[in-house]
């Protein structure tokens, strides 16, 4: 998922109304003075209370809920990918700015006495890390493709793989809704290109009833991701002329920006060609997802029903944690 | 959690039991065949079936129950840290080698260029990945200290903290109890020395209840960290004659060859004195910590009760899912 829409229109407001004052998010510090995110020293990465994980945990249950009769096979990543097909993914011609490569200290005892000899003098030490061949993952989705082509042509019916992961995006912000670690809930659909639409439609109607469930106002419009460099440009032009990209939009940090918190994304036949994916009849297969950012959503509801969670609206309660 | 008791015993083994061939790990293949693991194409890193991870929520929220009374304080951390808190913890001077730096590209358009020629000429394209402020966790509580050190003096009775996260650890293996990235569960208790050995005293206890009810062969013994190069030895050394590590142990990839589990730490007051943690005396504050490697205690569910939940003894579906 991400959010070239809110980016746009951020970069408009960047120097005023969401920064009070350099180094001041007010909503940021809200949050930590309430308890509810921990600040670590680093821009864009934070703790979290039991209070806030409560209100992811409710967020997953009920997408799983929403997601029940899709019949997807529940497939889970740890943070990290394999660089191989991190680099077959393409990643890098995008978004090279945003990854985050993993990489480890590979010298002897020599070399660990001068890494400690410079962390004494507050020198760089790293230069003894090399790269590993893991790389964290920009989207829940990425794992996912490798492993299904692995398992040959696709079935008449596709598929539909259920996917979760922390995801890693190199963006350190004060905003808290721009975490660097944050968690995406993904459904990705594997099939042709009607079956692609067809899930999307379905899903951005499902998406929509879903915030409306939650009480939060929201509005779908069309997006493009933020391509790196001035050629990124021309690609997020086609990607927009496509109706490629279509994101939920929240107010969540002032009533005047919209943050994405859904995304709803058709990728044609780009991850198919990608990784060999092919449908029963030996075609190239297209794919798409929906994806939802728990952390987002969360501060949505946060934002709009208070810090203090047994005073949410009794339906906002129910459809995340049930009637029981 | 680490695993030195596990080390020692393998390292005898490596040539014939544990890596049949050059490549093959039985069990780690049965696995895969199951489709309980799903490889990446990088050893120790594995995606995990629904069936898995049912497994997995299980083991969490029996030690959720299992700790209910310690009215612990939940936090929750991303996989990454603050890379300026890991280089405080010392992490580097034991187990440099295990650690993993995130990095980033740094470069403008030019060295984007350069990137994607380098990926496509099959080279190292890494040049322009620098160091970013943030490293990959290496055991859920290394996160924690910093947060607690900065609310001032511990209160009289001290603290329990509620931590659990994705771990990193640069150790690529065959062996499937051995992955790169894995979930720990932790309980942190921070206090006076009397209280940290309380703690560990109960815990090991209770470990050992816990494993008993999932009716898993098990033993506690004594242990020590795999420190860093010649100069570690004197230090695990040190560890062991003063009875800082127990860890709990289970065979899982073969029966005679035993695998950490569940490890109970006392730290003294090494965190205490790094972080400035006080009690409210203004001691330093001692610390101790139990951790639950939830991969390794899902394997050995498998490996003991087969790869078929549904067929699993009774008494354990209602320890890991309840009665209901």
């Amino acid at each position: 998922m991400s959010d070239s829409a809110t980016i746009q229109k951020q970069s408009i407001e960047t120097s005023n109304a969401i920064v009070d004052r350099a180094g001041v998010n007010p909503f940021r510090d809200a949050l930590v003075d309430a308890g509810l995110l921990i600040p670590t020293g680093v821009q864009g990465l934070f703790g979290r209370s039991g209070q806030f994980e409560r209100v992811v945990d409710g967020l997953d249950a009920l997408i799983t809920r929403l997601g029940a009769d899709q019949n997807a096979e529940v497939l889970r990543f740890p943070p990290a990918m394999s660089r191989t097909e991190f680099e077959r993914s393409e990643y890098l011609k995008g978004f090279p700015q945003l990854a985050g490569t993993v990489h480890s200290f590979c010298g002897g005892e020599h070399e660990q006495q001068r890494v400690l000899q410079c962390l004494e003098r507050g020198e760089d030490w790293t230069e003894h890390q090399k790269p590993t061949y893991v790389v964290l993952t920009p989207a829940a989705c990425y794992p996912v493709y490798p492993v299904i082509a692995q398992r040959g042509h696709l079935p008449e019916e596709g598929r539909i793989v259920d996917a979760f992961s922390y995801c890693f995006r190199h963006e350190p912000s004060l905003d808290p809704t721009r975490m660097q670690l944050f968690r995406m809930r993904e459904y990705i659909r594997l099939g042709t290109a009607e079956q692609i639409q067809a899930f999307r439609s379905e899903w951005i109607e499902r998406g929509t009833r879903m915030i409306d469930m939650l009480e939060l106002p929201n509005s779908i419009d069309l997006a493009n991701d933020p391509f790196f460099g001035r050629g990124g440009k021309i690609v997020a032009r086609s990607q927009r002329e496509q109706n490629l990209k279509f994101e939920l939009l929240i107010p969540i940090e002032s009533e005047d920006r919209l943050t994405a918190c859904l995304s709803f994304n058709y990728h044609m036949d780009h991850f198919g060609l990608l990784w060999g994916i092919k449908t029963q009849d030996g075609g190239v297969a297209h794919t798409g997802c929906v994806g939802f950012g728990l952390e987002r959503l969360t501060l949505g509801l946060f934002r709009h029903h208070g810090f203090d969670i047994e005073k949410w609206p009794q339906k906002v309660r129910d459809a995340l944690w049930g009637n029981a």
